[in-house]
């Protein structure tokens, strides 16, 4: 097992399961009082803006210590997220492109990272990985994907599963639906969730192909990223209309198709009537052996 | 002139504009220590990660009850940036773009958010602001751009000019070359800076039309934007590679023109040989009325 991956015993994966974080729907006083001079008459009972506990503003948590990259590639308009401990320089890159693997790579030699782990929030099948192909590049690098993705990888990953880097880590939270093997990734105080093709900014990930399930796509977005604190902070795996990040209070309140009950969501979900991603005969089967290059 | 700005008078104006702002170059022990295993053999002498007084890291500054949303336009490739008070919920949104209007808006009232100013970094050549219209759909929003970019608009801006939104404000400073209208936008714990055209990520923009002047350029980087504190975050107003971020430090050390000489630098931007934007003849008399409705 990687040094970098650190496990929980089966008690207290079953609480990380269980355990509610700060999901209160309490009302603000704020969101009362303010004038609504866009839609006069809209109300509105949860202010996405203020957590009832916590202080920390939208745009960032207040984790020390922590460089944090949002990269787009736009073919697939797919984010990589890169983090790393300003401290040690280790560092961990999420759902890295075939397409721009140069770009990464330069920016991790230009701020002096030791790049730890690539992990994959699932087996995409809209663009290829980059993982194999820069683990040839970068001595030690390891591969991570969940161990019910099917694909092989340095390091499986399980429910409860930490990513360290430094100081800093990553908290593994399985959220099939998408697919049977997709993982959302939650920092070290919650401030910020990595929620892959499970939960998008007002939209979530198809569930007509590769294991997709309507049901458990609803069951994990509402058991393991809308029970995160509201402030935390949502960077998807993919955008379409230029939106950079959200909030789990944003999504819980704002998501046009998680805010429904789940008999209405698999309704929409099993009627989109979505044409086939355009790769996915190439990406499938080149992300199963972690990118055209394998592992 | 309208309340949200505050003007500073001449003795402050010319301390801030030679202030020079933990602009260190001292050498990190943690640069010197790491290995460059990307690149072997290649030393650095700055640090982008560390500043040598200040410890917040790059992935954010701690401004506490501040709302931060960067949006992307994909025809122009243009980041519009939202900031807002959590507590007031007055916000300022920066280089908005016609296209997005609906998106931004949306956002806008979701977010319960009063926008108070929407201000445009130059008279852009690329695309249309939304401005004009905006301020149609929005009760009471004043446009803001530079006194020296002979647009109309609500708020003329000059150098050291503060636009305050709750307990935050930006601070304006001057920065023509890409234009001579062009500002740069401070955040008041300077964390955070808009930098428009002037200055992109490993880039810059073009000085080959609209009074460029490749000089005037190199000069207002140098002394506006490349004198902020090493960790404060360049937020530009485009990027075509998918990038959204990068750090005053990091342009310092890695900016492939704006590091050379002040005479290879000219030589560089005059012989670029770019086409013109291909809106520029309706974007630059549109958005000097503000964008398609007039003011």
């Amino acid at each position: 097992m990687c040094s970098v991956i650190g496990r929980v015993g089966p008690a207290r994966r079953a609480l990380a399961g269980t355990l509610r974080l700060g999901a209160s729907t309490e009302g603000s006083r704020y969101a009362a009082s303010e004038s609504r001079r866009f839609y006069p008459g809209l109300s509105s009972r949860v202010d996405p803006l203020r957590a009832p506990s916590r202080s920390y503003c939208s745009r960032m948590a207040l984790t020390e210590g922590l460089l944090f990259r949002q990269l787009f590639e736009s073919e697939s308009s797919t984010y990589t997220y890169l983090l790393a401990d300003t401290e040690t320089k280790d560092a961990v890159l999420i759902d890295p492109v075939l397409e721009t693997i140069d770009r990464d790579l330069k920016l991790i030699h230009e701020l002096g990272l030791n790049l730890k782990v690539a992990v994959n929030t699932h087996c995409h099948a809209d663009h290829i990985t980059s993982t194999g192909l820069m683990k040839k590049r970068l001595v030690g690098l390891k591969s991570a994907i969940s161990k019910f993705s099917g694909a092989s990888a340095d390091i499986h990953l399980t429910e409860g599963d930490k990513i360290s880097f430094g100081k800093h880590y990553l908290t593994v939270r399985e959220t099939p639906g998408h697919t049977d093997g997709c993982v959302a990734l939650v920092s070290g105080d919650q401030s910020m969730v990595f929620t892959g093709d499970a939960l998008l900014i007002r939209g979530c990930g198809r569930t007509d192909f590769q294991q997709g399930c309507a049901k458990k796509l609803y069951n994990s977005v509402h058991q393991k990223i809308f029970t995160l604190p509201e402030q935390c902070l949502v960077y998807p795996a993919h955008d379409y209309l230029g939106q950079t990040v959200s909030t789990v209070g944003e999504e819980r309140k704002f998501n046009p198709r998680l805010t429904k009950s789940l008999e209405e969501f698999v309704k929409i979900m099993n009627n989109l009537n979505l044409p086939k991603p355009k790769k996915i005969d190439i990406s499938v089967p080149a992300n199963l052996v972690c990118g055209v290059h394998q592992v």
